[in-house]
């Protein structure tokens, strides 16, 4: 028969799936022997059979009966017995811990009767009819679904009466009125009584828990992260205990080391004579822990007993919440703490060096959103700074600027060189213009989920939202904060989207130190960060089996590439090749009336683009730079269509004249214009239309490949064909190419031998992968129009006309360019990297859409097992540690 | 060990996979007793291992050594015995006929000694010097590569010499010579003799077959039908026969019965003393196959005897090759015949009343291109018609309108209402508004693949291309014919795009009786066609397991469809309905400042919606009707950007004034401006952007029903979401119209049960189909654009910018927007089809794109399981007979 009950000594820490988070953790400090009230847990499979069945098994029953029964004979007395009551809390705790699931029930076991019993054991009137109001308060709100605001009008109109706007004022004969009133409210909104039976009270709490796992907004937050629907949630029923009984009495949290920092030391807030919910509601100050070694010094060092026995056992910085009753420490709850990017990595080597743990469990401590953090710049720690608001961290980063309002003027002045920030109370689409044009985005509305911080993020764009201590007066064009201060359109703000903290005037801006010691401009041992940081990238260096290349389209970003550790160029664009100076050239192809005049454009370029690859393939002499052909449609390097047409018709209509040029220039530009561009004549497409196009392109190659052999440099070409959709356009180009590169070779008498391979972006591409790899060397995934096909959706029109409303919908947890959709996109890649090995048992196998930097999609990228990623230069040492981590779970789950 | 060789007698009809369709059919005629010349088969696996190892196996040589001396022994001479020599033919003969493939090489075993033996044997020596100049010239052109015109130059200069034009006065001497110059043409050429022995002769003739497997154009032919590359082809070894011997010889071809009508009679032709390339060469007229009795009663007779022995024998039309050398009738080839569409559909259901074939076997015999070439209209047979030019039949249809040149004129003119046929030398992307605009396109050049050939069959409209004798002059407006007629622009043409012809004046047009018969304005035995078409149809209905439905928008088409034979709509495309008179709610709904403007915008739209939907439920009263909620961006309602833009610009710089509506519309345009459209806001994401759009449609949907229910009516609408990438999607749209059904039935005491499903249109979609099918009650495939994303590209935008360059690459055989790409997109839908039935097995699916009615496209669909096929009301009739044939070769493939 299934166990649906457990007490806290039957349970462990491994446990989550069965009794939660919560549950588990507190049957390991039982078993640890450590001070935990007494209770059971109710299993995540009861509350399934509760969900599926619509009622609680039979069995259920019977067996709280039996641990209940057993708590009550532990503790000498039954649940809401009159003259001496157990009264127990009643806590929803799920393996994750999930926003939308019913709240703590406390006290359970008071009624009219045993409110006196404890009032007697406790010989305090008052605390005994407060935790009765609270009873009434929490249980009418959760369990019997009463608008809290009705609770809240009593104890208002209580205070009113009463003169007063503290609770403390409120005396035992206030708290029996309200007690009254309270059952009132229920009786009126609920139309049954407040349940005075103690087992009843008990049993009405557990299945209110149950309820919740399908709430609304917890079904939504599961939609969002990706949490099956059927996992459940286990409830915890734990004796209560008091620290609002007297001096001799509080309540608080501790962690096992600082949590910012990571340093050693006594860190956390007490607050004496109070419940946790007190110190969350601030009606007090709490004081440093440190301070309880003179309030209460034998429960003072027992804690921190505890706390050492806890970071040894769980080999982890935790997080710990406590009360002392009457001079006896009780522990509620322990978990494996949250802490700052730069504290995990200084904790990781910390334990590695207290002998707690290996270097590969200090590398699965840490990741690479935490190093991605620590490599943007920050504001000077020791600066003087005026901070005017604290909104949300909702795009990381450090930005400075002028304040504007609108687009208009974010464009404006942002052609004229300066920087600036767009402050808006909301974004929406029409204000993309100025938030590409922006430094940073503020605005006093919406949180991590809102459009300015979906759209940030995806740009890439520091942003801080929902700062709602700001007003914001568009059309006023002026801030105001708090207290009142005024900022205009044109004063300076500093906005920190890595702590959401907004600042007034100009805050000096500091390097991280992280991208300067892999720049080279400091040690390793310049910094405990950097100390920490470097030891656990070279461990994932000597785990990872993908290898880890950049997106650089110069030599400049080739260079630093290869300081941040790249193995090669995974993605280098050739389109800026046609731009600047060289636009001429191109409008000149465009337009050229004839084969003859579209030859002598190109030939103009041959030159160009070779000295182009010169430079590239020396930055990365002796590694492999694969070389993207041309991709764009011809167009985008044209005047825009709505532009120039409204431009000529002025002319026309004001008599002015009209050049030659404009005209033709209009008229390519109509010819060439598309209703859809991303998907219309561009990649192969155009290299298959346009004679000579791609040829150009690989005679450069060729050719710089061969200049750089005679100099005795080792260049690495890799040719890739992009948007390539059937095998025959790639047999068609590659024919074309491989007769050039032999043409080259003979020419110059050097080898120019070069792997001739193809993007995989579109979607036909890979559900045809075995086909494609009888002509492709290698395939590298274009994870971004792979996305934006296989989805169906641009994301230049989308991302911000409707991602943050997806986002909250629960359609998506995350954008799927952020991080690849694995389900999805990710099963184009899933068979186009097993068909395209069935064929080519050696095909090279890599990524170079946006995703490659991502840590999430690394660790897709290896358990599907590709051969690299490549991602923009920045992403690289991120790339690095996820390639690591990735590694070290694979293996163990290999050995499992 | 492999047997490389088959004497004729050795094979059979259904080897063709081995011997090539030539030679299976020569064996077939052989072992029936036919008088075939005899000779061997060398089979396709020999050409395989050829092209695999570069070199023949050595058991060929063997081989063929053997079969050379069997035949030597039966014909009683050998190979070039210079007294009496036998001689060969040498053809390739592939399993699919295939252009591009090496051409017959006659007389192998002649000369410069067995020349004299033929001669003297013949008693005829111009014949004799004839065939020897004709073997080097064959020779010389297909074994050894030597360009053509080198050996025509000769021969021309012989004529001039001689001071003729014909070839028939040139002598024996005159040929001499003419051989002598051939050899010193084939030494000049190639740097070696034209090979003068026998064996060596037939052996490099062999190899040359071999070789042009993979010649340039077969591979090309290859690439376009996807034809497999490994098939290779088998080569004819044939003992020569001649119909050039004199006034009791000839040559003619000859089929069952007429190719054109499928009457039962005699039909063929037949030219005395002649080869059968003289026939191709034009130089004599032929005469009717009948007058051949009057010429030689006993080979007459004797070839009566045959044809009918063949088509009791293959069951079908044959069409033959024969030869009389000196009154001994000859066959050297037959095949199935090809024959019209219409004499298809006759000749089948005449084969089954003779009793030779059943039912199955005769809709087998017939296709639905060869139907719907019988629906277009055609120009009345009996009016009087000036053919002027004949073109490709590019594109099927009766197309009658004034002449335009350029895109400009021709939008004018059709705009004001006249039917107007674009005529230009050749087509591109720059003509495709007068394309649009037109009613016909016809060019003076091209072929099947040009660009006008392509885009006019994507589009449906009649295209003639590559007129040739007509000259286009673009610049000066007008076409000059091949008698000196010259067309001005406005003067009418009527171009036939079944045929090709092109007709001086207007030509009046008769519907197709068949499309007569599904309209019911005449019977079924009105004419033989149709009741061919009748039974056959019928007969198809029995067999198929596939549903048939349309896809309509209004009730007129609606009912068209159902006359058609539809069984429902799966495709009632609603934005439509949202233009005209109603576009200014759209205006309002897409300018409205607040939810309370919009809701009145929508509330506006209930009523004219609910009409809508009363109008095609009842129209299709009894059958289900799947409604699409609204796809496209809402941009499409509003004015385009450029025009927009630029007006606003004028008239400012005009100092006219802009009105404050204008103003707003330009600032809506530009907000909704979206780069690429197809993948932007529409489709479920305007749904769930918009709110209360798609609750309008659902509610319309609803209460048509309703209020359908309450006059006894039996409405079936489904209704289907369009562009759904992931459940979650789905589910939140289906939620919100599951409320809206519900209160709708509340309010109305009606049943309004519907379907709630989705359009698989996104790459995603069918990716993650097993998710999408839990809240999916029905899956209809938008395979446009399932087409359109998986490939990446557009149909505007790529249609007419390459397609054409694409066909003539070979990287389509044909454009997957016609066919549906099997190997690509067909495995998207095989892949949604499996896993969406996986999760819910009742799952009702079908396919509502432009695929549904192309014939190769609906076998593909009954292979892969679908429930139903919906194409266009017109279509309706060639689904229904091909989802019958596919039926049938289900049947088949399961019985084998």
């Amino acid at each position: 028969m299934t166990k649906y009950v457990y007490d806290f000594n039957e349970g462990n820490k491994d446990l989550k799936d069965l009794l939660g988070g919560k549950g588990a953790n507190l049957s390991e400090m039982t078993n640890l022997g450590l001070p935990v009230p007494p209770g059971f847990v109710i299993t995540t499979e009861a509350c399934n059979v509760y969900l599926r069945e619509g009622e609680q098994p039979q069995e259920l029953a019977d067996e709280v009966s039996q641990h209940l029964d057993a708590l009550e004979t532990e503790m000498g007395k039954r649940l809401g017995q009159p003259d001496d009551p157990l009264l127990v809390s009643v806590r929803s705790g799920a393996k994750f811990s999930m926003p939308g699931m019913m709240d703590t029930v406390l006290n359970i076991g008071l009624n009219d009767e045993s409110v006196g019993g404890l009032a007697k054991q406790a010989g305090n009137d008052r605390f005994a009819w407060d935790s009765y109001r609270r009873l009434i308060q929490m249980f009418g709100k959760t369990v019997m679904g009463v608008d809290g605001e009705h609770f809240d009008d009593v104890f208002d109109d209580a205070k009113k009466a009463k003169g007063t706007t503290n609770d403390l004022d409120l005396d035992e004969t206030d708290l029996q009125q309200i007690v009254e009133s309270y059952k009132d409210v229920v009786r009126k909104h609920t139309g049954r009584d407040f349940p005075t039976e103690p087992r009843e009270q008990l049993d009405l709490a557990v299945r209110a828990v149950f309820d919740s796992w399908n709430g609304d907004r917890a079904k939504l937050y599961r939609r969002q992260e990706r949490i099956p629907a059927d996992l459940g949630t286990a409830v915890n029923i734990c004796t209560m205990v008091f620290g609002n009984l007297g001096a001799d009495s509080g309540t608080g949290v501790a962690f096992t080391r600082d949590p910012g920092s990571g340093d050693q030391g006594v860190y956390g807030d007490y607050l004496q004579n109070a419940q946790g919910e007190d110190v969350v509601a601030g009606i007090r100050n709490t004081v440093p822990l440190a301070d309880l070694e003179g309030i209460d010094k034998p429960a003072y060092d027992e804690l921190m007993g505890i706390m050492s026995k806890l970071e040894s056992h769980y080999q982890d910085l935790c997080d710990i919440e406590f009360t002392i009753e009457r001079n006896k420490l009780w522990m509620l709850q322990t978990r494996v703490g949250k802490r700052t990017a730069g504290a995990a990595f200084k904790i990781a080597i910390q334990l590695v060096d207290e002998g707690l743990i290996d270097m590969d469990e200090a590398l699965n401590r840490v990741n690479g959103a935490q190093l991605a953090q620590r490599m943007f710049p920050k504001f000077d720690e020791d600066a003087d700074k005026k901070q005017i608001a604290k909104g949300v961290n909702a795009s990381p980063g450090a930005a400075v600027g002028k304040v504007v309002f609108d687009s208009v003027v974010a464009g404006e002045w942002a052609a004229r060189g300066e920087d600036v920030i767009l402050v808006r109370r909301e974004t929406n689409p029409d204000d993309l213009p100025g938030m590409i044009a922006a430094k940073g985005i503020l605005t006093s509305r919406g949180g991590k989920t809102s459009h300015a911080a979906v759209v940030a993020r995806g740009m890439g764009k520091t942003c801080v939202s929902g700062a709602d201590d700001l007003e914001v007066d568009v059309k006023g064009k002026k801030v105001t904060t708090k207290d009142g201060t005024t900022i205009s359109e044109g004063d300076v703000l500093s906005i920190d989207g890595t702590s959401g903290a907004v600042y007034l005037g100009e805050v000096p801006v500091t390097p991280s130190p992280v991208v300067r010691y892999f720049e080279g401009t400091i040690k390793a041992d310049a910094d405990p960060l950097v100390a920490a940081v470097d030891r656990l990238i070279t461990h994932a260096d000597s785990k990872r089996r993908l290898a880890v290349r950049a997106n650089a389209d110069t030599p400049e970003d080739a260079e630093r590439a290869r300081r941040f550790g790249a193995q090669g160029i995974g993605l280098c664009r050739t389109e800026h090749m046609f731009l600047g100076d060289r636009r001429k050239h191109v409008e000149r192809l465009i337009l050229a009336e004839g084969e003859e005049e579209q030859k002598k454009a190109l030939e103009a370029l041959l030159p160009l683009q070779r000295e182009d690859f010169i430079g590239i393939f020396t930055a990365m002499d002796g590694l492999p730079v694969t070389v993207r052909l041309i991709d764009p449609p011809l167009h985008e390097f044209l005047p825009d269509l709505t532009e120039l047409t409204s431009r000529i018709a002025v002319a026309e209509a004001t008599d002015e004249t009209v050049s030659d040029t404009d005209r033709k220039l209009l008229e390519a530009v109509r010819r060439l214009h598309e209703q859809n561009p991303m998907l219309g004549l561009r990649g192969v497409r155009l290299g298959l239309v346009i004679p000579g196009l791609f040829a150009l392109q690989v005679r450069a190659i060729a050719e710089a490949c061969a200049e750089l052999r005679k100099q005795g440099k080792d260049p690495k070409p890799e040719i890739m064909v992009p948007l390539v959709g059937a095998v025959q356009e790639l047999e068609v180009v590659k024919e074309e190419a491989e007769g050039i590169l032999a043409a080259v070779a003979e020419e110059s008498g050097q080898s120019v031998h070069t792997l001739i391979g193809t993007m995989i972006e579109v979607p036909r591409a890979a559900l045809t992968a075995g086909q494609i790899a009888e002509a492709a060397e290698f395939f590298s995934f274009g994870t971004n129009d792979l996305t934006q096909m296989g989805w169906g959706f641009s994301r230049d029109d989308v991302e911000g006309a409707f991602f943050s409303r997806y986002i909250d919908l629960g359609i998506f947890g995350v954008s799927p360019f952020e991080t690849l959709d694995a389900e999805g996109i990710g099963r184009l890649v899933q068979i186009a990297t097993e068909e395209g090995r069935q064929t080519r048992r050696d095909l090279k196998i890599g990524v170079c859409g946006e995703h490659g930097g991502d840590p999430e999609s690394v660790h897709f990228f290896h358990k599907v097992g590709l051969d690299y990623v490549s991602c923009s230069p920045f992403r690289v040492p991120v790339a690095r540690l996820e390639a690591g981590r990735a590694a070290i779970e694979t293996e163990g789950s290999d050995s499992r």
